[in-house]
């Protein structure tokens, strides 16, 4: 049996969902938290193989534990709303350096309307696209996948941005229902410390 | 067997990987290809899942024709590749933009100098490192993968932007004429009509 560690900074960001995936296989690791924002990652990131955490981590350790989908279509389906959702990352990461690094509230503003929240309801649209199309209430065929994983996470970055409100988006909210009680994540959340993002 | 049908834009873009891919493997599809910039896309968009074209496809499509890499260690830095590529190009679009846009040349150098010169720098410097440790030649494992296929087509289009200069990138040049002198892939590229982009 391999060993797992995963080094990641001490917030949500593109590790909490790597280590949901642990949690829900009920594989233990390591989970090495680094500071945030300070010298520790510009120190070390030199040692990782391209310098920064891939979405591949997340797809090689779903399918090793079996939450990448049935078959090689709905593997590819998982793989599409990941994408979606770096997609959507690309464009909303402009407000989180906005917020950041402290530019002022009219820029925020602008970034917040003319880029986070169309790109927000572009990738909401989908989401609520797929979700009415499932009979098993989560996104990709009749169980959990990382896809599932992945998009509830980041649900909590977006509500500290104000670009998410639950009643808004009830399958959006009944999706991340279901995610939090799987157990293992169930466990995971309910101990964690919530960090802004 | 399954019938396939690509339905892209008129251009390289996104699509033009997925055309070698099945050129390299040797599977026969519809290309579909749309007028780039006028209406025919927004009319016929709402009809396809997510209404864009996701790198979901391209690695659905490389592991059925076995061009995913051999094992799943494999397979997970191919999609790494594939990552870095799409982080690379979430930054260098804003320079496409810029130029289809019509903004000044000021603002278009700009951007060139401050957001796409230096994404490029990254996305290239882990490219040569991987080459530097690889046996083959190609990017990942002892034979093509999807990885070599996308990172090699999309040089011709930072060419056009005056990002790629050949002589620069020695291991890159090879790379390329490696993946240019694939059957299939060969026949392919000598009689395509080379588009902008």
């Amino acid at each position: 049996m391999p060993s797992y560690k995963l080094t990641y900074f001490s917030i949500r960001g593109l590790g909490e969902p790597i280590r949901h995936l642990f949690h829900l296989a009920g594989v233990s690791f390591e989970d090495e938290r680094l500071a945030y924002g300070g010298s520790p990652w510009e120190q070390v990131k030199e040692k990782y193989p391209m310098s920064q955490l891939s979405a591949a981590i997340l797809r090689y350790l779903g399918r090793k534990f079996g939450f990448a989908g049935k078959t090689p279509e709905e593997e590819a389906w998982v793989d599409a709303v990941v994408d979606l959702f770096k997609d959507f990352l690309s464009e909303f990461k402009h407000l989180i350096y906005a917020s950041l690094n402290g530019k002022s509230a009219d820029e925020i503003e602008r970034v917040r309307t003319e880029i986070a929240i169309p790109a927000r309801n572009v990738y909401f649209k989908n989401l609520n696209d797929l979700l009415k199309r499932s009979k098993s209430g989560f996104l990709i065929g009749d169980g959990i996948t990382f896809a599932d994983i992945v998009v509830t996470n980041y649900l909590e970055t977006l509500k500290t941005f104000e670009l998410y409100n639950g009643s808004d988006e009830p399958k959006l909210v009944a999706l991340q229902k279901k995610v939090y009680e799987q157990p293992g994540i169930k466990e995971c959340i309910a101990t964690r410390v919530l960090t802004e993002f």
